[in-house]
């Protein structure tokens, strides 16, 4: 079996994604960090997705992001916003390079695991306008794994796998359903309350529940009411 | 003035980088990494070289790469070679990623700071066989930047300066003296002692040994002696 290393949050994106690795026999390695993110709790959800779905290894890098901010996600003093997705702009939930971090630390980890298999739960369809989720960044980033690595001078090739890049939220979930990914287990939202219940109004949150609407099935998502955030 | 980040480990490069972004009127921001690095007490070193050059800010990002291992810097299992460098081989104290780990974490910075330039002491001649010390690394990791980011998007072009890939280790010294570098605070050892003494005969003290004897100037590197390691 081949080894692949899965970025997993505990999200509906990243479960499904490490579903789909799992369902193309790679022999799954989780990695999920833990980077002062405003809604931290989702490790828990990505340690119950890794255990359900088997996965060789867990690991849980952790890196003090919130020491450079500059993201809702990751400065307790810039509110999440909860008004909608507005089209053509960033939105301040974006973590600067994030996902130039987080694949970095996986290839680092995959270096040692000896796997050319990273796969991420990107996705370009219903994306929330992060300039790292597009197919562009993607592609360069393989082209530098393979400049940057002792395996890759000694003729590897890196494959980032972005499965769900061209599937809209709906597709993402229909074929979750179809590898019998539990959804009740992810959480998407920005800003849980302590038990794990979503807010229902952030734009990770509207993603989601717009998926489940449009697929047709029941929204296994608990959300928490006002008064009870905490 | 224009802001510069400037990666600083306390090393002879690193400290003649800052040095020489400070010579170009950059207004410089120190980034360090705390990353599980045996030699952790370089970073003892970047402070007092980040305080003696005046920088405005350092920062240190803390991130547990021995959770990875992979590399006699990383993993305590690992000893560190003393044996002389072999030539045409990457060696074991290579931390798989590491630069694109930091130059993704610097990248992110930048963004917070709307800083546009990055400057790691990367050195492609006396270099000791690292892939992530090339300009093709280098150059594959600007356009990765310009893609990943919001700045990026926004038609900003990241610029990473590599001041002395080109050079030698006598040449950079040489340079870092004419800009007033006083080397004896910085430490360039794989595994110094708790005292901030060099071994003397890793890959990092015979590079940095070499240099000042080809340039025929004294050394101020303190070395302990066998048996003098704690």
């Amino acid at each position: 079996m081949k080894k692949a290393i899965i970025l997993v949050s505990g999200g509906l994106d990243s479960t499904t994604t490490l579903a789909i690795a799992k369902s193309q026999n790679y022999a799954c390695y989780a990695l999920s960090f833990d980077y002062g993110q405003r809604h931290r709790i989702e490790l828990q959800a990505a340690h119950q997705v890794a255990a359900s779905l088997g996965v060789i290894e867990h690991k849980v890098i952790h890196l003090n992001l919130d020491a450079i901010g500059g993201s809702a996600l990751t400065d307790s003093q810039i509110k999440v916003p909860t008004t909608g997705i507005l089209s053509n702009q960033i939105p301040i939930t974006y973590v600067p390079a994030r996902n130039t971090i987080f694949l970095a630390l996986a290839l680092g980890w995959a270096e040692v695991l000896m796997a050319t298999d990273l796969f991420i739960g990107v996705n370009a369809v219903d994306y929330s306008g992060y300039p790292d989720c597009r197919p562009e960044f993607i592609s360069a980033f393989e082209k530098l794994a393979n400049l940057a690595t002792k395996a890759g001078v000694e003729g590897q090739a890196f494959k980032i796998h972005t499965p769900l890049i061209h599937l809209t939220k709906a597709q993402i979930i229909q074929q979750g359903l179809r590898l019998g990914v539990d959804y009740k287990i992810t959480i998407s939202c920005y800003q849980p309350n302590s038990v794990r219940h979503a807010c229902g109004v952030c734009d990770a949150c509207r993603l989601r529940a717009e998926g489940f609407q449009k697929l047709g099935v029941a929204d296994p998502t608990v959300y928490f009411t006002r008064g009870d955030s905490s």
